[in-house]
């Protein structure tokens, strides 16, 4: 794979916004990878590929998540998740990526789920703490990343529950479940 | 069923603060029957026995939950969880209330479920905004009971989920589940 081709092609398939995102989640992802000990190049391929489809249709990604007998809980749950298993689909369909724990990174990176790898740990926390984010909470989920990946991923994962509760929306199961793993680990 | 009777062996079991408590619980239980048409008589029985178990041991309540085959996850998500299924058990056994309705809305009290029963949803709601609680955010829960059951359950569901997370406790996963389905409905 060519990383500067599929960096193109992410380019032209984003915001400029979302793009500037996507080159911060790649530089924390590294970061991380390199602290926690998550294969450093898979990093930086998962977040550079991350959220290859956001723009998509949310037809488009919900019929991909079905006809690839995915989870459907991603289409149930709200238009917000739908980005995440279906860019993993099309990143290994039109960016070439076959890596298998690559592609679960992306799959998971806005929910997380029980039993996560240090690299899906890596990229889901990249995607909730990079530079250009700016939201309450952030700063010390910044600061826990940089002593401990699980209590930074496990406090991300609460701040995202409280979040869409207070929103009146509905909570990934899964997600809830990741938190629940950490908290009682 | 001697009310009376009950209620005495249930205020031998109970701290005073408790037992108000239960009165409380009794009379808004016996009001929300009334609004939303549950069973006014099992609404009043199901709160007075409702926290009969709440002074026993965690090792005795837990070994009843074991013993009796219920969802072990009541064990696993912290002591406060283990008075309700073990409650309903102590109150088959020790006070004769043989009414699996009510015994099952004794068990879901504290953490709600998919699937409750209004009976099942007007203690759990009861328990909640009788009026001797008083912690934040509990007049809006008051006030929407007042106009709509599921909403208030779902508010309190949240409430509960979003106070667990702040204080990094572990979230019994049917609450989230029950605030889904009231959500998603």
């Amino acid at each position: 794979m060519n990383k500067e081709k599929v960096l193109e092609q992410v380019q032209a398939a984003l915001t400029e916004h979302r793009y500037t995102h996507t080159l911060g989640v790649r530089d924390t992802a590294v970061r991380l990878a390199q602290m926690y000990g998550a294969d450093v190049e898979r990093a930086a391929w998962a977040a550079i590929i991350h959220d290859y489809a956001k723009f998509r249709s949310k037809e488009e990604m919900a019929d991909i998540i079905k006809n690839e007998g995915m989870d459907t809980a991603f289409v149930t749950y709200g238009g917000e998740l739908l980005h995440a298993p279906a860019g993993a689909v099309l990143a290994r369909e039109e960016l070439g990526v076959k890596d298998e724990a690559i592609l679960e990174a992306v799959v998971w990176h806005t929910t997380g789920k029980p039993g996560m790898t240090v690299l899906e740990k890596v990229l889901f926390l990249a995607d909730y703490i990079e530079p250009n984010r700016r939201f309450p909470g952030v700063e010390d989920v910044r600061a826990q990343a940089d002593e401990d990946l699980d209590e930074a991923v496990c406090t991300a994962l609460g701040n995202t529950i409280t979040f869409l509760i207070k929103k009146r929306q509905p909570v990934f199961e899964k997600t809830l479940a990741a938190y629940n793993e950490l908290i009682l680990a």
